[in-house]
């Protein structure tokens, strides 16, 4: 029986396994700069964190999760998993304290510090991870600030809960923790649901999260315009319209990354597997 | 840094993902019943055991070897990574005792005994792996009887390191633990030597090994002439005469899958890893 790191981890190598997953490196797709192998390391190297996460008597999920994105990182592709790894933490956390549903995790965002919050913005310094400008009243917010915002944290009272909240409006990641992570037990719930590999129950359930709702990352490296697009493209894909692999090449080609998207099928997977989907 | 544990499950994890790698379960081919995700999941599990195998005070390693077996199979794939463990275990304690070198893991080799023997055994308990029937003269110490052969082991004395002396001529795994690791370690430099992604340079390293030498898993489950006919395919596609995905197709097809070929590579990435090749 898997742990619930163990969990986790696998979660994060199903998810970048499954394909055609359009505009994200998978098994069959890749960049030069950032390879299907930098997937597999990024895995193995944030376990040790997710463990942390999922001891109920551990650290802070924010340490926790620091840890887990510095053992991320130790690739040369970059960020591969940071938002994965953004719901995974207190997924795992909830999972630990044997409650793993939306009250369940609502209840760890609720119990979340400004410790916790400090952990989040020491985690910018392990990788480079693409994001929005903040609006101009959170300016010594701004995640790349890194541990030089912590001090601003603890001058509001910030918590990590409150952090996401802020960014809600603008990201995917944020609004499942605000939201008491829908969009990831919901993917959990299809991924059991469908027949076949998990592989390619997690390359479907993406294109149609994909199409419910335009990726905050494609929204944030391109524009809105551009994140809509592609929603109505997976729209078209599973009508029948486009060709999954031909919309595939497309993306990457164009370097258009629904990462958001990809992060909350890793997510989902997570629960599935705790719920008692096999391998 | 990647702990010694996770350079032994990335290494079984990268060793999958090289495509392509004729009759290997790869990132592009799998069985209905042995699938890519199978082996994602059989790296997960392996790990707790692969850091009792590298802690140098830790279990003797035929327990350590039997805690990887049991982990890697909680999957429904069946045997995924058992040969890449046997070699991983020692290879591991080599590690953790700060001497990863043929010297270094023959010392682990001499010092084990009936105890670890009798782990051997028991990890075959966890799984159905595809062995050959032993010699007239072994057949109380037929791998198939699991714990029931625990009494002759300890009856003839027979350390791990005799059982593979044993079965040294028939089988290309117990050859390199009577060896020295020559294949292994001859992986991991050319590993380090070439260019290219690491899954790459892996499935380039499969062929070549392939050619050098028949594969022992394959003359079990098929016959010597059959293994050899492989190895001179395996050249014919060094030499350009053959094209590598067209033959991985006809093996996968045929159901003749190199199995040895593929552990020794998983071996080699993991000592390559620990000497420092970058991801």
């Amino acid at each position: 029986m898997r742990s619930i790191a163990q969990n986790a981890e696998l979660a994060l190598l199903l998810e970048v396994a499954g394909t055609p997953k359009p505009g994200n490196v998978d098994r069959e797709r890749e960049y030069a700069d950032l390879r299907f192998e930098h997937f597999l390391a990024g895995a193995v190297g944030a376990r040790s964190g997710l463990k942390l996460a999922a001891d109920p008597d551990g650290p802070p999920i924010g340490e926790a999760f620091e840890r887990a994105v510095a053992g991320m990182s130790d690739q040369r592709g970059g960020n591969t998993q940071f938002g994965a790894l953004l719901l995974l933490t207190p997924l795992a956390r909830a999972a630990g304290r044997g409650n793993l549903s939306p009250s369940g995790v609502r209840a760890v965002v609720e119990s979340t510090t400004v410790t916790d919050a400090a952990g989040f913005y020491r985690a910018f310094e392990h990788v480079a991870v693409a994001v929005d400008d903040p609006p101009a009243d959170m300016d010594d917010l701004d995640v790349r600030r890194g541990s030089d915002a912590v001090p601003t944290l603890h001058a509001r009272g910030l918590t990590l809960g409150g952090v996401m909240e802020r960014s809600a409006d603008r990201d995917g990641v944020a609004r499942e923790w605000t939201e008491g992570f829908p969009r990831s037990f919901g993917a959990a719930e299809r991924l059991q649901e469908r027949d076949g590999s998990v592989a390619d129950r997690a390359a479907r359930v993406f294109l149609e999260l994909l199409a419910d709702e335009p990726d905050t990352f494609v929204a944030i490296n391109h524009d809105e315009a551009t994140a809509e697009r592609v929603s109505e493209r997976a729209r078209a894909v599973l009508t029948g319209e486009e060709d999954a692999d031909a919309l595939a090449e497309e993306l990457i080609e164009r370097e258009i990354n629904p990462g958001t998207t990809a992060d909350i099928v890793a997510a989902g997977l997570f629960v599935a597997l705790e719920e008692g989907l096999e391998i």
